[in-house]
C-alpha cells in the first residue's frame, strides 16, 4: 500500500474504532460528522438506499409539512397512532388483511421481535448474511450456517437448503431475498418451491423472509418486482416477511418497516408491548405510502434507479483486477484479485477519492478480500468507476 | 344525563370503539382526525405534555432544520446514531457515565425492555398506575398490587410498600414518581429511604422508578426538580430509572426516552438488539437537549408551565361537586361527587364545550367516578374551569 501519512493513519484508526463500537456495521457518515472525523466523504457508497426516492420524499415533506406548520406540529407533538391503525391504513395497498400486518420501528425492531418471541432451539441462517440475524438470537438458540459457495457465485441452491433443514430440523429458517451482502436473488418461483418444501418439515415454525431489498429486483423487462407476500396465504402458519422502508424509499432516519405474519404471532407481540413503536414522521411516511400520486412518482424513481444501478454493475463487471458478483439488489459485492487487500482498497478509495465503501473484512462467510459498493446517483456511480479504474491503474504502474 | 341526540351517541360510540382498540389508552386527537371522527375538540385535556415546550422545540426545529434542508435531509435519510453514541452525548448533561445510559424509542420501549429482559416470577405494582406496567409483563410473572387508599388521598405509604415487599419477596418493584394517574409525589428523601429499605430485601433484583413526570414536580420555591438519578450510585445493582421525553419536552411524536441502569443490564439489552432504535429526529432532539441555550430557554417554559398548572389545580380544588386530588404532575385526578357519572361528565365536556378529558372508568384501582384533566396553556386551563363550572351549574338547576 502507498505509505499512509500520520494524518491518514489517525483517520483510519478513528473509523476503525467507530466501526468496532457499532458492532458489525460501518459508522454512518452522520456519525463521522458528529464524531468530528474530518474526512471529506464525496460519495457514500456504503449507504444502501435509493437517493432519488429520498429526493421524492423530501419534496413531499416540504410541500405537505413545511408549508403547514400546524400539520408538522401534529406529527411531532402528538402520540403517533398505534400499530393497528397503521396496519389498517396499509392493508389496502399491501392487499393484505390488517390482522397480518405488524408495523415496526425499522426492520431491526422486527428482526429482534421475530428472533426473541418466536425463534427457539435451532435456526438456519445463510452465510454471508446481515449480521443482526445471528447477533440478536437469544442464548440457547443454536445457529446453523449454510455457507454459499464462492465458486458458484454465492448462488443459493434450494435443494441444499432443504436437505440441511430436513437433517437439522430447525425451528426457524432465515432467508434474505435479494441477499445482503452479495445481492443474490431467488426468483418468485424458486421462493415458492422453497417455501413449499420447507413448510413440510416437521418442527419448522418460522420461515423469516427478509424482502428489504426486493424493490431493486425484477424478473422481466417491465422491471416490476415480485414479493412473496402474494403467496402468504399458502404459508401463513410459518411465513414471516420482513420489510424495511429504509432502502427503497431512502428514509432510514425515519425508522419504518413492517412485517407480514400470522395473526396469532401479531397478537402475541401486541400483548407484550409495541404500543407506540413508530414515530409521527414514520406515520406520515406510511400515509404517503398509501397515496396514489406519491406511489406513481415513486415507481418512476424506482425504475430509473434500477436501470442506472444495473448499468453501473455491468461496467464494474468489465474492470480487470476485481470480480463483481451478480446482484439484483442496490449494491454489488466485489472481490479484489491479485493480492489486493480490502484494507488498502478501502483506505485509498476514501483518502484519495473521497469514496466511502464497505470493507467486508468483518463479514463471516466470505473467504477472500471483499468490498461492498452501493449504487448512488448516476454521476456518483460514474465517479466511483473512475476512482476504481484510476486506483487500479496507478497500482499496477 | 341530558339526552344525547343520535349524532352525539354515534360520536361517543366511535370514540369508545377507538379506545377499546387502543388498549387502556385514550385515542389521540391525531387518531380521531385520521378516523374522521368529526368532533370539534377545542382543548385536548387528555394529553399530558407541556405545550410551551413544544412551541420551544418547534422554534428550534424551524430555525435549525427548515432553514437548512441539507441538515434536515441528513436526519431523515441516514441511519441515526446507535445507542452508545447518543448515550455518550447525554452523559455530560445527565452527569452519568454513558455506560449507565440506555436510549429508547419512547419510554414504552424502555418499559417493555425492562419487563421482558429483567423481570421474572413476581412484581409489585402500585395501583392506580400506568397500565403498561401490568399489561406488558410476560406470562408466568405474578403481579401483586399495592392499592393506594382513596381515603388517604392516594398517598403512598413507604412503610406499607416495604412490608408488602418483605412479605411477598418480589423480583421487581415498580414506582412512578409523580404517579400516573393521580399525580402523588414522593419527596427525594422519601425515595431515598424507600430505595434503601427495598435494596435490603433478598431476591429483589429490579426497582423500576419511572420519572417521566418528575420535571413537573418541585420541593422548594426555586421550583427545581429532584431526580433520583443523583442517588443512582448507591442503588446501581437494582435501580432502573425510566424517563420519557414526551411529557416535559412536549415531543411525543418523536419517540424519545432514556433509562439509567446498571451496565450489565445495558450490555444484555444491546447484545440482543436495540440497534437503531431511535429516529433521526429523536437524535436531533437529544442533540438539542445538550445545548445550553436550548436548556436555558426550556427552564423558563418549565417554570411558567408549573406555575400555571399549580394555579389551575388550586382553582379546580375550590369547585363544589368535584374533588381534586393533590398532584405534582401536569394532570389532576378529579373525583365526581353526588352521583355524577364519569361517562356523563366526559360526554358533556366533549360535546358541549369541546373539552377532551380522560375518562378513568377503565383504570383499575380507582373506586368511584374519576376523570383525569391535563394542564394545557393558561387560556385553555381557564376555559376548562369555565366549562366545568357551567356544566355543574346547569346540572343542578
Amino acid at each position: 500500500m502507498n505509505r499512509l501519512n500520520r494524518h491518514e493513519t489517525a483517520l483510519l484508526q478513528s473509523i476503525h474504532k467507530l466501526k468496532e463500537k457499532s458492532g458489525a456495521h460501518s459508522p454512518s457518515v452522520h456519525e463521522l460528522i458528529h464524531k468530528k472525523v474530518s474526512i471529506d466523504i464525496q460519495i457514500d457508497a456504503c449507504f444502501l438506499s435509493n437517493p432519488y426516492a429520498t429526493d421524492l420524499f423530501l419534496s413531499y415533506f416540504q410541500h405537505d409539512l413545511l408549508s403547514d406548520l400546524s400539520r408538522l406540529r401534529r406529527y411531532l407533538e402528538n402520540y403517533p397512532s398505534q400499530n393497528r391503525f397503521i396496519a389498517e391504513m396499509l392493508s389496502g395497498y399491501l392487499q393484505m388483511p390488517a390482522n397480518n400486518i405488524f408495523v415496526g420501528n425499522g426492520s431491526s425492531e422486527l428482526i429482534q421481535a421475530a428472533l426473541h418471541y418466536f425463534t427457539r432451539d435451532k435456526m438456519i441462517v445463510i452465510l454471508p448474511t446481515f449480521s443482526s440475524y445471528y447477533e440478536f438470537v437469544q442464548d440457547g438458540v443454536e445457529v446453523i450456517f449454510y455457507r454459499l459457495d464462492k465458486q458458484k457465485d454465492f448462488e443459493l441452491d434450494p435443494e441444499v437448503l432443504i436437505d440441511l433443514a430436513k437433517r437439522e430440523k430447525p425451528n426457524t429458517v432465515v432467508l434474505i431475498n435479494p441477499n445482503n451482502p452479495n445481492g443474490g436473488y431467488l426468483t418468485y418461483e424458486q421462493v415458492g418451491r422453497l417455501l413449499h418444501a420447507l413448510s413440510r418439515i416437521q418442527g419448522l415454525e418460522n420461515i423469516i423472509l427478509d424482502e428489504s431489498f426486493i424493490h431493486f429486483s425484477y424478473e422481466d423487462p417491465s422491471l416490476s418486482f415480485q414479493s412473496a407476500s402474494s403467496m402468504f396465504n399458502d404459508f401463513r402458519a410459518r411465513l414471516i416477511i420482513i420489510k424495511s422502508m429504509s432502502k427503497d424509499f431512502g428514509v432510514a432516519g425515519i425508522r419504518a418497516g413492517y412485517a407480514i405474519m400470522d395473526q396469532r404471532k401479531i397478537d402475541l407481540l401486541l400483548k407484550t408491548g409495541y404500543l407506540w413503536n413508530i414515530s409521527g414522521l414514520a406515520q406520515y411516511f406510511f400515509e404517503l405510502f398509501t397515496e396514489d400520486a406519491f406511489l406513481k412518482a415513486y415507481k418512476q424513481v424506482r425504475v430509473r434507479y434500477i436501470q442506472e444501478t444495473q448499468a453501473f454493475f455491468k461496467i464494474l463487471g468489465t474492470i480487470d483486477g476485481i470480480k463483481t458478483y451478480p446482484s439484483l439488489a442496490n449494491f454489488a459485492l466485489i472481490e479484489l484479485l491479485g493480492g489486493l487487500k480490502a484494507d488498502e482498497f478501502f483506505a485509498r478509495m476514501l483518502l484519495d477519492f473521497g469514496v466511502y465503501t464497505r470493507n467486508c473484512d468483518d463479514k463471516i462467510g466470505l473467504d477472500g478480500e471483499f468490498i461492498r459498493v452501493a449504487s448512488r446517483k448516476k454521476h456518483e456511480n460514474d465517479a466511483v468507476i473512475r476512482a476504481i479504474q484510476t486506483f487500479l491503474r496507478n497500482r499496477q504502474s
